[in-house]
């Protein structure tokens, strides 16, 4: 698959009074980088609002290394893996060559009642085709430094 | 009708870089107050998600006069009228006695499929008993002044 | 000047329960639209972080017109001007040809200790240039229809 | 130590369009369980804005088990611990009986420059006094069990 990343520049309203991104603010950068992947991979269709689920979170981590800054471009890469019906998010946010955060996310789908069901096979069909390096993304980083 | 206040702390999420509360925050605190008043006047049951329709808000404003900060203890007072399907709420947010913001917004109750629906019968009634003042908050904060 | 617009996707996490776009976000859409028209503008250096002051608002008003949902490409339009120390922004938010809010910020330039300061030259240059129709934007959404 | 807890209603603009808390929000209501937290043992004033340090989170985690909902009355129990610069937090968010979600940051003290200052003397003793359970909350969420 082509290598994804998602970019954009920190608004102003992320910030808090250490003029920083709010830590909390992290989770919502993450969420559309996920949202940009799918859609990247037409599969964006499969879950809400075109399809009766969403791809709700039951747990979230992350590792807050560099403060982001307002107006900076940041850019966000991602892997994906399932395991049953829980598919794993891996996220590493980048300014130019710097490592600012990483992240994971675990999601499950839930219909409108909340409730467990299918993934689609389209969507199984999808991730089959990801690569997961268990090491990312500090395997992302050390290359640049090794291949100049 | 007893008199209406809503008060609590800034939270630190809640500021931007230049070190006060970031201006969009202003409608979320004012909207906990108002979903706050409707409860003190028993028709929190009235809407969402006790019955099937929002209090949609068609527009806002606000007033920044003077900066909210991190762990200011903010008070909320409310006045309530409504003309035919719309429902019109002021704010004014204090600090002490110094008043920090105005606001005001307009409502429509929609249903969940976003269409106007008839204001319930115990809301119109609820809000015939309200106060309102043209002059209000001004008047509020000239009264001190007047009678110290 | 060229037209300005400022255009993105409506993210997941700027929805709330009735499924469209949390009201107070809007002004936080119509921030990025702010700052990015300062870019385009060539003024984006002459405040923070760049410069020792920030443009704080002194009042927000928000007309919405249309629900904003989740993954809608949205276009901001803007037009600008001054009158002393403070500046007048006017927005409206479109998707397609239907508009979905109007909107207007009030600033003055404030220093770290939130003291008003004189707007540097360069930007009262940068705005003398810009125009102001005092309908817009039903000026704006008229004529489509006229010319199709 | 006096068992401290947290307790707010959830607002509304906290919801995203599957009708629950979106989770990043997690992280805002275990701040200010936090701030909360360190004001019930007198040592708020240790930091921001009094003192010219921040408790800035290096990494955070959340377990999402339950949906949070609009109105809903939770109640936010923390307990703490510190092993040289970091202060370890961990959460657990209950309604009535029933555990939403568990939580845990790890915190270092940076100043203005964002550089690790020292712990200041009167935070690490009042550290000292707090107990540090490992299987906390499961042990928490067990006891009313065995002893109704």
């Amino acid at each position: 698959m082509n290598r994804f990343c998602y970019e954009r520049r920190i608004h102003y309203y992320e910030t808090d009074a250490m003029g920083v991104v709010h830590h909390a603010n992290h989770l919502r950068l993450i969420e559309e980088a996920r949202v940009a992947w799918l859609k990247d991979r037409k599969l964006g269709s499969v879950h809400y609002p075109h399809a009766n689920w969403h791809l709700a979170v039951t747990s979230s981590g992350v590792q807050y290394l560099k403060p982001m800054l307002f107006d900076q471009l940041v850019r966000v890469e991602v892997q994906v893996k399932r395991e049953g019906i829980r598919m794993f998010f891996r996220y590493a946010v980048f300014c130019n060559q710097e490592l600012l955060s990483t992240a994971e996310t675990v999601h499950v789908p839930l219909n409108e009642k909340l409730k467990p069901v299918k993934i689609p096979q389209e969507l199984i069909e999808g991730l089959e085709k990801e690569p997961w390096i268990e090491t990312w993304p500090s395997s992302l980083s050390e290359s640049p430094k090794k291949q100049p």
